[in-house]
C-alpha cells in the first residue's frame, strides 16, 4: 500500500520555507503519478508537529497545482509552524505512542521535518523512538533558519533572503541618513536578528562597498562589546563622514555570557526588553555625544520579506524540498539535507546529506577570520562567503500594488481517532 | 543673460525626492538646449537651503545624463537636505542679505524648494523678502513628504511609496505571525511614522482585504487612545484569529494633546522615547494577557525603501520636477505645484498649482469618513483614496544582489564670496 508523507514546519518561519514545501509537494505529486503504489499523499501538520499529535492533518492533495506553485513565492509557514518540544520518551511516552497511532491510522511512512538545529535533534530522536515503538519511518530533515547557525551546511534556506533584506535596508537607510546628518540625525542603528551568531548583522556589511559607505560599524555577539572602544569609533565616524550607520545583532554581549537587550518581547525581564540592543547603544551614544539617533527594529519584517527574497535562497529552498522527496524515495533515512558550496565565483552548489544524529546542537557562529581585526566589520573572506547568497531577484507577482501571496484552503484530513491533548 | 536655477531639498527625505530632482534637472537641460539665453545651469544647495547661505553650491551640469537619469531610482537626498529655518527678516536680516548676495553672484533667478508644508511657508517668506531686498526670484514650491499631511494636493510624493512599504511589510509579517501564533508570538505591532496624522498607519490597512486578514487594528493620532477598548479588541482578535496584528502611528495620543511615545530618538525626554508607542501598547497587552508580542520599528527603512517604491509615486515625483521647470519658464512664480485627482478608478491625475501663500501650516489629517466607526480601521472611502497611490512597481536595477543606487560626484561651484557662518 502507498505510504503517505507527513511534512511539518518547525520553529521560526522564513521568507522561503514555503518554497521548500512547494518543491516537496511538487516532487511528491510527480512521484505519485509514476508510482502510485509507493507514495501517496502529502499531509502537512497543522502548526507543525502539534498537528501530528492532535491528528490535525492538512491534505495538501486537495490544493490545485497552481496554488502549490504559488507557495514558492509566499512567506510565512503555509500550514502553521510551532516551537514545540516532544520531550524524552521516559516522561512523554504517551506523546510518542500517540504519534505512532496517528501515523499508522493515516498510513504515514515518510516524515519530513523542516526546521533548525533543535528540530533536527528532535527528528533524530523521533526516528529512533518510533522505530523502538514498532513504527519505523523514513525521516528526512530539511534545514531552515534565518540565523544561518546550522553547522554542516554551507548556508540555511531563509538566511540569504534576510541577508539581502538587511543589506538593502542598510544601504537605503544609509542614503537617507547621509542626506540628513548636517542638521538632524547623526546616528542610525539597525537592530538585526541573531541571538547567538552575527550572520545577519554581518550581511548588512555587504551594503558597504567603498571606504566610508554605510554601515560603518557592525556589532556581533561573537565580539565582546566594549563601550569605550565603540564610542570612540562612532565619534571618529561622525567626524569623518558626518554620520554613523550601525547594524547591531540583537544578541550583543558585554561579557562572554549575557545579552545586553534584544528584541525578546514578552520573554525577558522588562529592563532588558524595554529597548533592546539598538536602544541601548543609541542611548549610550546620545548620552556621550548628544547626537540625535534613529533606530530601526526590522523584527519579523526581515524574515518575512519575500518581496525582496534572494534568488539563490529561493532556488535552494525549493531544490531541498524536491531532494527530500527524491532521497526518501531512494530509501535514504535519518539524514539532514545540506547545501554544499562547490565554488564561490561563479557560485556553484549541490545538495548533500549528513546523518541526522550528527547535526543536533552544533551551533555555527561566525569564524574569527570573517570578523575584521578591530571587531567592527567583516573581512573579505566573509564577503566572499556571503556575496552569492544574496544574489538574484525573484519577486512575487503583485496585485493592487501588493505582493499577491497565496493562502491555501488547508482542508483537513477527517479525524479517525479520539481527541488527544498534548 | 541666462539665469541659473537653485534647487534645494528640505526636511526629511523620501524614496522618491530624487525622482523630482531628476525630472527637474532633465527638464532644465532640455530647455537650456533650446533657450540657452533664458535658462542656465541647475545649482543644488548642499544640504538644502544651508548651501545657499554658505555658498556651497553643487553644479549639477557636471553630472552625466546617465547619472541624472539614475536619480530617478535612488533614495535619500542626492545633494543633502536640511531642517533649517531662515527666521524672520527682522531678526535674521543678515541671512537674507547673504542669500541675495549669493544668488546675485551666481546669477540665480529661479528658486525651486522641494519640501513639506514648513518649507512652503519658508519659500513664500523668502520670495517676498528677497523681492523687498531688490532681488526678486521665480519661486516654485514642489511638495514632498511621506506624512501626506500637506493640504491642497491629492497626495505628496513620498507617501505612496511609504504606504506601499508598510502595507507590504504588514502583509508579510502577518503571514509570519499567523504561522507562529499557536506556540509563540500572539501579537505583532508595526510602529509606523506619522506624528500628527495617521496616513501611513492607514496605508497598512490596505494589506487586509478579507475579513480576518491582518492588520486587525490600526491606531491613529486622530483617534484618542482608549486602553480598555483597545485591550478588549486585542483579546477578541486573538480569540477569533489566534493572533492580532496592529499598525500604530508613532503619534498616538491618549488625550487631545500628548504623544504617548514615538520614535523621537534623542529629542524627547527619555521616558517617552525609551520604547515608543509600539512598545507602550505591547507592554500593555503583555501585562494584561501575558501574550508574547513582537515589535517592528520600520523607522527610516520605510521612507528610504526605494526598492519597493510605488510606480504611481515615482511617476508623480518625476512629473512634478519637470512641471516645476516648465511653469517657472512660463513665468509662473510663488506657487506650489499640486497633484489633482481626476478619477479614482482608473486613477487619473494631473498637476495643478496653488499660490504659495495659501499653503503654509494647513495640516491635513485623516478625515473622519476615512476612519471606521470603532476607530480601529479604515473605511471603504479611505481604501478608494489610498489604493491607486500604492499601485505599480518600479524596481531599481540590482548589482551584486543589491539595488544599484547612484551617488553623484557633487562637484562644487567655485566660491566667489567670503565665508559666512549661518
Amino acid at each position: 500500500m502507498a505510504r503517505n508523507a507527513f511534512y511539518a514546519q518547525s520553529g521560526g518561519v522564513t521568507a522561503v520555507i514555503n518554497a521548500t514545501a512547494c518543491g516537496l509537494i511538487q516532487a511528491a505529486r510527480r512521484l505519485h503519478l509514476l508510482h502510485p503504489d509507493r507514495i501517496g499523499k502529502v499531509y502537512a501538520g497543522h502548526d507543525g508537529i502539534i498537528g501530528a499529535l492532535t491528528e490535525d492533518l492538512i491534505d495538501t492533495s486537495l490544493e490545485s497545482d497552481a496554488d502549490i506553485a504559488r507557495l514558492r513565492y509566499s512567506p510565512g509557514g503555509a500550514f502553521g509552524s510551532s516551537r514545540y518540544h516532544l520531550g524524552p520518551l521516559a516522561t512523554h511516552r504517551a506523546h510518542f505512542e500517540r504519534l505512532v497511532e496517528v501515523f499508522r491510522t493515516h498510513d504515514i511512512g515518510y516524515f519530513f521535518f523542516n526546521g533548525g538545529d533543535g528540530s533536527m535533534g528532535a527528528a533524530w530522536h523521533l526516528s529512533q523512538t518510533l522505530a523502538e515503538l514498532g513504527h519505523p519511518l523514513t525521516v528526512i530533515g530539511i534545514p531552515k533558519t534565518v540565523d544561518n547557525d546550522l553547522a554542516m551546511t554551507d548556508t540555511c534556506p531563509g538566511f540569504g533572503s534576510v541577508a539581502k533584506y538587511v543589506a538593502t535596508s542598510m544601504r537605503e537607510a544609509g542614503f537617507d541618513v547621509a542626506s540628513m546628518a548636517r542638521t538632524s540625525t547623526r546616528v542610525f542603528i539597525l537592530e538585526a536578528m541573531g541571538r547567538h551568531a552575527g550572520w545577519i548583522a554581518a550581511a548588512a556589511g555587504l551594503a558597504a562597498e567603498r571606504d566610508g559607505d554605510p554601515p560603518h560599524i557592525l556589532l556581533f555577539p561573537e565580539v565582546r562589546f566594549d563601550a569605550e572602544r565603540f564610542l570612540a569609533r562612532v565619534e571618529e565616524c561622525v567626524r569623518r563622514h558626518g554620520y554613523c550607520a550601525i547594524a547591531a545583532a540583537e544578541g550583543l554581549c558585554d561579557d562572554g555570557s549575557c545579552e545586553i537587550g534584544g528584541q525578546a518581547s514578552g520573554e525577558l525581564p522588562s529592563h532588558t526588553r524595554a529597548g533592546g540592543v539598538g536602544r541601548f547603544v543609541g542611548e549610550l551614544i546620545h548620552a556621550r555625544f548628544g547626537y540625535k539617533y534613529h533606530l530601526a527594529l526590522a523584527d519579523y519584517l526581515q524574515r518575512a520579506a519575500r518581496h525582496l527574497a534572494s534568488g539563490t535562497d529561493v532556488a535552494q529552498a525549493h531544490a531541498l524540498g524536491v531532494a527530500a522527496v527524491d532521497r526518501a524515495f531512494q530509501g535514504k533515512t535519518d539524514i539532514m539535507l545540506t547545501l554544499r558550496r562547490l565554488s564561490d565565483r561563479p557560485y556553484r552548489w549541490e545538495i548533500g546529506e549528513v546523518p541526522l544524529r550528527t547535526v543536533a546542537n552544533k551551533e555555527h557562529r561566525m569564524p574569527a577570520e570573517f570578523i575584521s581585526a578591530d571587531g567592527f566589520h567583516i573581512t573579505e573572506a566573509c564577503r566572499t562567503y556571503l556575496q552569492p547568497l544574496i544574489e538574484g531577484e525573484d519577486p512575487p507577482p503583485y496585485r493592487l500594488g501588493l505582493p499577491d501571496y497565496v493562502r491555501l484552503a488547508n482542508h483537513r484530513v477527517p479525524r479517525r481517532l479520539p481527541a488527544f491533548v498534548p
